[in-house]
């Protein structure tokens, strides 16, 4: 039943030997990687305009210096990580190159805050798509927080399926959403050269607080989220199609530019224009209604916002899955991270990434304006380490061209490093603090779990281990009855073959009974003995597990104790619930302690099974 | 932690040896067992109010008469039950008294039958006791199966801690009940004297059917679920103090003439003052309404009506358990229901019935008036047997006044033979087919589990079994191996010093990983096997059970298959998370094999405890 419905979720199983065909061609890989970077101009300019909005029209008229000076920084992270993808062609973004370059700390750094990132910018796309489409229709606001699960756990199954059908599923939004957009922005730029600008005094709301250094910063700091899916590429190059490196860094030239002209062009619309947006709505929406209507072409736009940022979610759900992979291989991460599923991806870091980003809707109450001050440090914390890795990278290469390639990075990182600074300032006390206090914490988990598998294997290792061992120690064996019949018998049997010290053990429930049961005992086992345990308080496993551990203290003789558990096994299912499950619960209660108290027997467990 | 909780929430655990002590008084003993007798009224009232009401005056006018019938059966079933009680002093009412007198299928079709009816009645009392306090605040009408479900909850917890307790908190609200109800019907017979009588004529509706022969016996038959509560005490007489059969008997001549008063008492009042109720409201509710206005009094009436009634499915939560220990010990249910919990009270029919009746509410979205008509068939069911089964009694016995007791019971039996023919008829369609279907069914599966514990016991007996057994076979053991390391020395030296034929397998993930493995292997266990088993599809379970199914064919020699599981033990319980709890899944697949499909080897796990 179960495999059954896992079948239809997620598609049958894959041999291993398919695992190189799933690879992305340009069309599909600026499909599966840039719906973050293209998406984020949905919250970036619905943040500059919630920064500039309490300044009035003087706070308004900045976005358009502010949007140049974002996109300053675009152009030379993009460049950046041009150079990136082409000295590292077998992919892993930040960690890799700052690991390789400035050793293994910052690597990690570089690898908490990237993972952070994606599993912020998987809970704000998804919150921001809602926060478009609920601009559409008014009556699913109070339903956001439940569309935006609905779109996870649809994007989760999505990726379990495997990436070549996600890249299929998720290339139609990314072009609907640029083929509706950009004609959009063009229309609107004719529109405004024909009209003019209207002056934004006209429209916007009396200031509340005048325009201040920080109110600049600040806004400053909440447009840097446009930038924060810039990186995805050069994580994931070993996706791409041979040659790698050549498609992948076209394929980020192109984003960029996309990017670039989405991001300033509605800025610049924005402002010029004069639009203001209603309470609920989002400003990418009141600039489509303003310039088209709330007709049809209107509902696509916003459809297609909401399909591009749900799509967006999705890079996250490519890059977080593979680069836990590459930590649990270099051991700072659960093994499990490594585990090609049945669809020959990451299953466990897919279904991680999906259950920690329904935990950050929900608690943030499905609000994305909540969740952008925590968003973005990991970013640009990841960039401006693997930029200062590419430096070294450069300097410790000295090909031809490397001075000029150190000082482009050299730049990179420089305006990242400033970038971070003013976000962590400026946005610490409404969120940032989370962030800020989480990655020094994985950073601590990471080295924890490292410090395991060392000492792990360290304990495991055979060498120096002398090839005769000593003979292994005589067996003592405990058999718990419950009662004597003929399903104890194999459990004897076995018991006595194995060892020559055996007790069985009686725990008497109905104060009497042991006696009778003694008797019977002593017909067909008189050469074992039989312990009857008390119990005043009807336990089984209580007096059961008083006994063995006092048997333990007893026996300090170097023998191997192990119990024997008899197990009735019923034809059918049902007559299972006919019986107590007695040994169920001894064998449950037995591992437990196992695991909690370090307890040492050897568990046995001998099958009787009933007949129809 | 969890038995922190169970601790606050249901007590401490008693000894066995108090068992003895927790028996009930009259005063107690009235106000465990007679809440669903006394109760009984709200529906009952309701019911023959509503049934009445379709025809107009003419047909409200005619339940002053089906009042007197039902409180004609009233007498005869409690002189009935008076005889059984004295006869039978160690209770088990019907199904005991059925059983004996009249054979098993009989007693076994009065259990069904009363099982049933204790789950219906924990249900209809519930969601009547709502309906009574929604009348009172109708703003709690939205919130009634929630309101329901919470007492249900409240309830089971007071019967977990024990019956003594449950006495206790039980007869505050059975008093206050009868101290406040009793008091405002003869003050409303006083007015009535006084104010005389209003024509039902002036207040009622108009009819929208005629009276029909039809609804006079429809509605006798719904009025009849007033009756269901008064075997209870038949039922229960071992938890009386001694004298046990004259302490019962009393509390039974008590309850059934406070029961009479209750109920001929409100209908009459109803009719004659002409009380006609709101949309919503119940009629008792419009009753104390006009007798005693909206006021605090009222208010006091109406929680005392929704307490006796929480009280009433109480009597439920003392019978069920009771009656299926009896049966469970009789081997025709499954025998945790023999089981004394913590709290020396039959903890698994508790719990049992609470799902059970949260179904039922759930299931009929908490609305009494829909479960009535499955009510009350179980009970009169069982009355007939049980009073026919007297009457049999009587005549074996030949005692003293035997004719006359005979006759009684007979007329008993005869009395409720018809009701339940009327009941039965009159309902079917409305839902007692429900029932009548159900009883047969619940017959056949007690005879299903009775026959399963005598093939078991047949099975098990080693009566025949021949005292010198034949040697134990020879074990032939499989090992399944992550790697060559110290984590299976100890698997491997327990393997070869119970077996000599001794199987390593590993089950090779990564393709080539094997190779190595084997290498290394033959520096450590050179005289051992290893089986490297290829995995197409990444799963290490399937092709291990392959590999077992495929041994077992091979070796059809008669040896013992066992498969020894190292374990690894982490030190530390995160620690565990860090392994891929390869262990565990193996032995789940292997007892889950081992239930469903009869798979027959031994499973040995052998710990490996790893240091801190």
């Amino acid at each position: 039943m179960f495999a059954r419905l896992k079948n239809i979720l997620i598609g049958t199983p894959l041999p291993t030997k398919q695992l190189a065909e799933k690879r992305l061609n340009k069309i599909r890989a600026l499909a599966a990687f840039s719906p973050d970077a293209l998406s984020s101009i949905a919250y970036a300019n619905q943040e500059i305009y919630l920064g500039l909005l309490v300044a009035g029209s003087a706070g308004l008229g900045l976005a358009w210096p502010i949007g140049l000076a974002i996109i300053g920084i675009l152009i030379i992270v993009a460049i950046s990580y041009n150079q990136t993808v082409h000295a590292y062609p077998s992919g892993g973004g930040s960690y890799i190159v700052a690991r390789a370059n400035l050793g293994t700390l910052p690597g990690l750094i570089a690898a908490a805050a990237l993972l952070l990132d994606y599993l912020l910018c998987a809970a704000v796309s998804l919150t921001a798509g809602v926060d478009a489409i609920a601009s559409a229709f008014p009556v699913l606001i109070p339903y956001k927080t439940v569309i935006a699960l609905g779109l996870l756990t649809l994007i989760m199954l999505a990726n379990l399926r495997g990436l070549q059908e996600t890249g299929t599923l998720m290339s139609i939004p990314v072009y609907l959403f640029l083929f509706t957009y950009i004609p959009m922005l063009v229309y609107g730029g004719i529109r405004l050269w024909i009209d003019g600008p209207t002056p934004l005094a006209v429209v916007a709301p009396p200031a509340v607080q005048p325009v201040t250094l920080f109110l600049l910063l600040h806004t400053f700091a909440t447009g840097c989220t446009a930038l924060t899916g810039i990186e995805a590429i050069s994580n994931g190059v070993p996706a791409f199609k041979p040659p790698e490196s050549n498609n992948a860094g076209r394929t980020l030239n192109t984003m960029a530019v996309l990017m670039g002209i989405l991001f300033i062009g509605s800025i610049g619309l924005t402002q010029f224009i004069g639009i203001i947006a209603r309470s609920q709505e989002t400003i990418l929406s009141a600039l489509a209604r303003h310039l088209l209507g709330s007709g049809p072409v209107y509902i696509v736009i916003q459809v297609a916002t909401l399909l591009i940022l749900a799509v967006a979610a999705n890079t996250s759900f490519a890059d977080f899955p593979r680069l836990s992979a590459i930590l649990a291989r270099d051991g700072f991460l659960p093994r499990q991270f490594t585990g090609l599923g049945d669809r020959l991806v990451f299953a466990n870091g897919i279904v991680f990434l999906a259950i920690g980003t329904a935990v950050l809707i929900v608690v943030f109450g499905g609000n994305s304006h909540l969740l952008i001050p925590l968003f973005a440090i990991g970013a640009f914390l990841a960039f401006t380490l693997s930029q200062a890795g590419m430096v070294v990278h450069w300097i410790r290469e000295r090909s031809r061209s490397w001075l000029v390639q150190a000082l482009l990075n050299g730049l990179g990182a420089l305006a990242t490093a400033t970038t971070l600074l003013v976000i962590s300032i400026s946005k610490f006390r409404e969120g940032a603090w989370i962030t800020v206090l989480l990655i020094p914490i994985v950073v601590g988990a990471f080295l924890r779990v490292r410090t395991h598998y060392k000492q792990v294997s360290k304990q495991l290792s055979l060498r120096g281990l002398p090839p005769d061992l000593k003979p292994t120690p005589p067996l003592r064996v405990v058999v718990p009855i419950s009662g004597v019949h003929r399903g104890i018998i194999g459990a004897m049997d076995l018991a006595q073959s194995i060892a020559k010290d055996v007790t069985a053990v009686y725990v008497e429930l109905e104060p009497g009974t042991g006696e009778q049961v003694l008797k019977e005992w002593k017909c067909w086992w008189p050469d074992v003995p039989l312990v009857i345990l008390p119990s005043p308080f009807r336990s089984i496993i209580r007096p059961l597990l008083d006994y063995l551990d006092e048997d333990d203290r007893n026996h300090n003789d170097g023998t191997l104790a192990a119990v024997v558990l008899p197990e009735f096994i019923p034809a059918r299912w049902w007559q299972a619930l006919l019986h107590n499950q007695t040994t169920l619960m001894i064998r449950s209660a037995l591992l437990y302690r196992r695991r909690t108290q370090g307890f040492q027997r050897i568990i046995i467990d001998v099958p009787y099974h009933l007949k129809k």
